[in-house]
Order: C-alpha cells, then structure tokens, then sequence
C-alpha cells in the first residue's frame, strides 16, 4: 500500500479501513473516504484552504458546549440535518411531513388541559391553536400525547430568556375522543439562529441571512403510530422561501387567519383581534 | 426554495450560495454540498449514527490546542493530507517526491557545517547522511538551504521531550561547490502517531495501528525552484505499507546501509558498526 496518485490514494485508504469489525462503520468509513476525495480532487484546495478548513473545523468544536451545538448548526445550514430527516422519514399519503427537532426542545413542559393559556404571561397577539391528530386514512387518535413549543413575539424561546421560566410558550398536551386538542398562546415571530460563532462567519462570508421563519413545534405520539416531529409555519412570513436551515415545506405553510374581536372557538371572549391556526396532523403507524 | 425532497434539497442548498461574493468561497461551498449530500445519501445515517458523526467531531475540535492539530490529524489519517500534497506538488520527471510537512518541525534549527554531529548525544546507532541536491536534469545545486529533522532511536523527537533542548537531531546545512551535503545523526525509529485523542479511537474502532515507518524529514530550498518538503523512508521497516498516514512512495525509500567498523565517508572512524544513507534530492524548477 504505497505509491498511490491523486487517483489511487482513494481505494489505498479504503483498504486500511476493510478489517474494521463492525460492518457499518467499515461502509461509513469507505464511503466518507470516497465522498470527501473527490471533493478535495474537484477543489483541488491550496495548502492555504486546508489551514482555513481546518482552523474553521476547530473553532466550531471549541464554541461547542452543552447548550450549543455548532456543528449540527452547521449541519443545520448545509441542509445535511433536513436531508438525515428525510431519509429518516419517508412518509406514506396521510401523514404529515417531518422537520428536525431543533435545540429548543425542553422534556416535561407543563401538562396542560386543552383550552389552557401556553403564553405564561408573555405579551403578544392572542392566538388560538385548534388541532386535530388522525392516522393516514383519516380516522382521529383519541389520547394522542401533543408536545408544543414556539417563540415569542420578538423571536426567543423561553431558554434564551433567563428571566423567564422554563414554561413560557411550551406545554404537552392530549387529543380528546375526537382526536382534537386546542389551547391559546401568542403569534410566534420570525428569529436568526445564533450567529456569532464560527456558522455565523460562514453566513456572512456567503451572503446568507440567518433567519428562521415565524413557526410553532409540535411532537406527537400515540401508540401503534410513529412520533412525528414537525414545524407549522406561519403563512406570508417574508423567511419562507430562505429558511436558513431549509426546513419549510408547502404543507407545513398554514394560514394565522386574523379574526375580529369576539368569540373564541372555545366560546370565550377577546377584546381584541386574534389569530387562529386550524391544522390536521397525520401520523404514520409504526409498522411502516 | 421550499419542498426539496432528498434529491433536490442539494440544489437549493447550493443556490442559497448562490450570493457568495467571492467566487472561489462559491466554488468550495457547491462542491461541498453536492458530495456531503452524496454521502449522505448513499450512507443514509440513522439520527444516532449523526449524534455520534457531531460528538466525534466536536471532540476532534476541543482537544486540539496551540500544541496539537486533531483536524489535521484526522486528515492524516484519512489521506487527506497526502492527496492535497499531490495535487499540489506534480512533480516533472527528476525531481523528487513530496510529502507532507508533518507536526515536528521547527523553525530556526541550528547552523551545521557539513559533517557536523546533529544527535546533539541522543543515544543511537550511529548514522552517516551523504546527500546531494540537483536540479532535474541532474546537474548540482550550489549553496541550497537544507532543513533536516527526525525522531531518536525511541522515535520521540526533541519537541516530545521536555528534558531535551529543541536542537537535537534537527539541523540546517548547505550544500557545497558539487551540490553535495553530510552529516552524522543516529539512524531514527518508527513511532505511533499521538493517538490518546478521537483519532486515535477511531483508529482502534476500525483495526488499524498508529504507527509511521522510520523516516528522516528533509526541507530543501534554492532560489529559483520550488521548495521540496519530503521524507526518506528506512528500507526494511515493517510499517511501510501501512503508514497510518499514508505517506509512503516507493522512491523515497533508501537502504541504510549496515557498514563495519571502520573509516566514515569523510575519514573519520567508528569502532562500532554503524550506517550510511546517501540520497539525491531534485527540485523543481519555480516557474514550472
């Protein structure tokens, strides 16, 4: 194993890795070496590049802790993460399409009841959420487990505000006998993921904005059935067609409708305009 | 730019670079997308398989420091380095292979004069260098700047032990009147490369050693021609076809010879056995 070209290097570092005992790791490592030679055949980088890709790899490992993860935010940014989704989740008819989870998802949200104000107090538009979950063929999931979680109206999570308190503007909640589960919060609002690290250089240096789409998450589970993570957008947000992490797809597009004051859904009462999202979630049984 | 599936999500993502000012950051960023993706397609990374991808990578990130270069490492071991030393070093007929650079030189090693000893006492079998330097029609090159290193006979280099000054068994010489240089060292061993880190996990996960074959690092500049950064390799070592980091090439491997007692090339004597490598080294002319 010597003697190698620009060419033959390939299948001699290929044939380092053929007595890895694990089978996988043995097909991951051959192809990682495939893949990423012929990227460097193709670029044919400067010695100059290969210190900057280096010194970019480093500096995106050293911001990393245990509340940001960088390089899956630059996965995020490369579409890697969506496309992992997808290849993950490959849906049948019925089912609504996945998102990734994102880093704002918290476990055990507060257990609401349906109708229940998600908001904590958090200022903004009054909106009120009316789902409903089914299976592919449109029949409703009664018990059906619904985690939710958004932004506020200036595009921060609860986590990112250490004022605020673990439970602002996320809750787990149950679909009832008709498969429908229903609570109040505010509008989410468009927000940049976090940009002042090595991702957020790449951004710049490439003419890309950081922005995310206004939207909510939803998680839903019930047995016999997949979990399904997604996001719901909100429709006319100017992002929709640049979502720095190429997360958005047309199904997931719902109208806010704007409402007068007047009577909720739930025959209470606003003095003020609403907005309502009416969106149907289809999961995918498990054994698919 | 919306509801790509796993096909098309390249191309969006390589539009969002679209923008990219400078044209070959534009370059780098398509072409990294298109293989990263094909990758990823043709592994289909479960989310596990990506948390593990992400924590080895972070990790790779947090142990490199001023001192240690874990990215580089990793690009060792994965040919990286050495096809990026190719393409950038194709070299005419008569002038010598390249290699990479490695982590062990050191700016500023001491003036010898021709002959000098460069062991500085490190213990070892003795050894005598006789080189020369020339272009690639083979005619001598007067006065080229020769920069030397290599490990000790434990294959630990000065900059590995903290007890040692930086200037043992490195030096730097020029070539006389008929191109010719030489100097007594001890002959070097072969040694693992650090492998207390990811990289070195990565390669006990997948059965391969750490090790290098015995070498000695060779730096040589004249002006007017490019210059040459190799090793010369030990005839006979057992890890010649399995450099961990791949850069072993048949002509760059010489005999050391084993010699009796006696009468060293420059009159000197050795009342113990002792070895001789003598090797020719042609640069590239700078313009080619």
């Amino acid at each position: 194993m010597r003697d190698f070209d620009e060419q033959t290097i390939t299948n001699a570092v290929q044939t380092s890795f053929a007595g890895t005992p694990d089978a996988r790791l043995r097909q991951i490592m051959s192809s990682l070496v495939a893949h990423m030679h012929g990227f460097i055949r193709e670029v044919e980088p400067s010695f100059e590049e290969f210190q900057a890709a280096t010194k970019f790899l480093t500096a995106t490992g050293q911001i990393s802790n245990q509340r940001r993860q960088e390089f899956i935010l630059l996965a995020d940014v490369l579409g890697v993460s969506m496309l992992i989704d997808a290849i993950n989740h490959r849906m049948p008819d019925g089912a609504t399409e996945t998102t990734v989870l994102g880093p704002f998802h918290v476990a055990d949200a507060p257990l609401c009841a349906n109708g229940a104000d998600i908001s904590a107090g958090v200022a903004g538009e009054l909106l009120f959420v009316d789902g409903s979950v089914v299976d592919p063929q449109g029949t409703p999931l009664a018990g059906a487990a619904i985690d939710v979680w958004q932004s506020d109206a200036e595009g921060f999570y609860d986590v990112q505000r250490p004022e605020r308190s673990l439970s602002a503007l996320r809750a787990r909640l149950c679909s009832d006998a008709a498969g429908r589960f229903w609570f109040r919060s505010i509008v989410p609002a468009a927000y940049p993921i976090p940009d002042d690290g090595p991702v957020g250089a790449m951004l710049r240096a490439t003419n890309r904005h950081p922005w995310r789409p206004a939207h909510v998450h939803f998680m839903i589970s019930a047995p016999g059935y997949q979990m399904l993570v997604t996001h719901v957008f909100v429709a006319g947000d100017q992002y929709l067609e640049s979502d720095a992490v190429f997360g958005v797809k047309t199904s997931l597009i719902a109208d806010f409708v704007a409402m007068p004051p007047g009577a909720l859904p739930d025959g209470s009462e606003s003095a003020q305009p609403w907005r309502q999202l009416s969106y149907q979630f289809g999961l995918k049984p498990a054994s698919t």
